[in-house]
């Protein structure tokens, strides 16, 4: 499946939950399948933190699929011969939607930041928009991961009509504060990294080396989406070659683990972009507009489904089963499910462990 | 409880465990309570990772006390009317003891970067030879928290005569991926400053601002101290204040939580003593020069005390269950004791919730 980006410019205001205004803004967007003369057969795909529009599939000439390739794809779960699929770059990333390195129309210049904080209703603002642009006003599905899961469960109450199923995977109702302080960690390296330059960094001045409080950040990230027990499956105490300073030091796996994954992130995402969108993360809270989340998920008309992975130590089950009780005591029952899938490999679950419940969501579609 | 803090020069040789030998080294520590007349009343107190020799009452003109005040003292479960309590600091530190800030001999310089890899053994060898000098050649009992744990597991296995009893807190027999990871962070955010200056560092350079990357490795380490559950119940979703560049961003109260113990501690703390220090942590393995746990514990001859709590992320129980277990196989069910606090505080349970387990302790000591 060779997949094109697609782009859409908006020039009408964008509102925003904070009171301010984007002028105008761009979401960049990719789709997969046909999309269906009555337009019934539309599955809205929502990306995580660093993910990308990139879902599935791979650009021309590029080895590597999109993030959720074993899952969408011909006669995959799924399936792009019988859904039209459409995942869109959150607002505030950095792989083509408008975020804090984009012109600001007014000054010609970036953003940076003077770019307004957004919120995951405002991510899902644009997304709503792109989806009126291109003459959709209902989705056979959404779906979503983690911060995908916030966008999913956003959708199912500001947008009760759209979809008529929500399915959200290693989410919550609202950021705890042991997500706050895994993000805190990124918010401060960033922030306090002289690098970082108060973000008058140079557009490309990362590309070689990466910023060193983004790549610290990430490898809290990296801790938080594992476990200590999917930690001791995958790395326990193995000890790997050691060069250069760690030479003196010995170097582990997991550390190998971590530096792999973090300093090749930092060289690709923008620090920036990182820093609006972990905001975002931590301020989200499903009820904070209403009295309560019962008050919240009031509005709610899709089936929800809810699953939870038993090993998640950012999103924990139990967050996911607070949703599932606030369900059950808006009578919501035959509307609700809630599956806690048996795995150890903590958050990422949902990235890596597909064969233990690609069947759910399978079910959910049909 | 006013105190004065003693140190020791050794002109003997330390032989290490990497083969590598320091000439000679100090060892700083503090004593409470009046040791009897057959020595016979002795408890020594190993310091966890960032602890001190000052675990009780306070210098003269301070108005801080202790790490672990609120269990030593007059009358106190660890009673000064009855023990003669001792608390060095551990090898690698930066509270007297030698470490990599301290004079070479050899070349009249800080050793730093040139400061050999130590092990839990080398510092308890200091401290045993600290010991020696004074002229104890057993304790009454031994007990340590966490890093103070690994050390006196150490002891029970190495010095088995040493000790009639051996106390360890939230604790582990090898230090697991996980922990491992969190302190990757302060690793790679210390090497990778560039204010670190490859440990080249003046002395004083980070009594002002402190280190960026050692503050960012402290947060982590707070976060692992701490668990999702006690970050609920100590932080929920509260704000707080906001001021300077975070007016953007506001700030929660577990993200206040981590800036105050963080920044504060990088400019007290030296850089190049946490590097030591948490690798002497990464490399424990109580089995590491044995065939297995077993063979390692079969030297044995103290009652061990195993108090694990039930909310600890960092050394999570079952570490310690396999540790009782090993005994257990060993034929010493009647000299091992296990207890599984509960608590959801995590790993800092040992230095806070003193009501839940303080009985426990004063019952060992029986």
């Amino acid at each position: 499946m060779v997949i094109t980006q697609k782009i859409e410019h908006f020039n009408s205001p964008l509102y925003l939950e904070s009171g301010r205004i984007l002028e105008s803004y761009d979401v960049a967007y990719e789709t997969y399948g046909e999309l269906n003369s009555d337009k019934s057969n539309i599955i809205v795909v929502f990306h995580a933190l660093t993910g990308s529009q990139h879902a599935a599939g791979r650009y021309d000439g590029d080895v590597k699929t999109g993030w959720w390739d074993p899952l969408i794809g011909d006669g995959k779960v799924i399936d792009t011969n019988k859904f039209f699929i459409i995942c869109a770059n959150i607002l505030g990333g950095c792989n083509g939607t408008t975020g804090p390195m984009s012109i600001n129309p007014s000054t010609k210049e970036p953003y940076r930041l003077k770019f307004p904080v957004i919120t995951i209703s405002d991510m899902l603002r644009a997304q709503q928009n792109l989806f009126a642009r291109l003459g959709f006003t209902t989705a056979h599905a959404v779906i979503g991961g983690s911060l995908g899961a916030m966008q999913a469960l956003c959708c199912s109450i500001e947008y009760p009509d759209f979809a008529k199923r929500i399915i959200c995977l290693a989410g919550t109702y609202a950021t705890s504060p042991w997500a706050i302080s895994f993000n805190k960690i990124a918010m401060d390296g960033i922030i306090n990294d002289p690098q970082f330059e108060k973000g008058q960094y140079e557009k490309d001045a990362f590309k070689e080396d990466g910023l060193l409080g983004l790549a610290l950040g990430r490898m809290a990230g990296h801790i938080s989406f594992l476990s200590p027990y999917s930690m001791r499956h995958k790395f326990d105490r193995n000890y790997v070659d050691t060069d250069g300073l760690y030479e003196l030091f010995g170097r582990f796996q997991t550390e190998r683990y971590l530096e792999y994954n973090s300093y090749s992130f930092s060289k690709r995402f923008d620090p920036l972009s990182y820093l609006y969108i972990i905001k975002a993360m931590n301020i989200f809270d499903a009820a904070r507009n209403y009295e309560s989340l019962k008050d919240s998920f009031s509005s709610i008309k899709a089936k929800m489904y809810l699953i939870a992975f038993k090993g998640d130590l950012l999103f924990l089950p139990d967050e996911m089963e607070f949703m599932r009780d606030t369900l059950y005591e808006l009578g919501r029952k035959d509307m609700t499910e809630y599956i806690c899938v048996e795995s150890d490999y903590g958050h990422d679950a949902f990235l890596v462990e597909y064969e233990k419940f690609d069947f759910y969501i399978k079910k959910a579609l049909e």
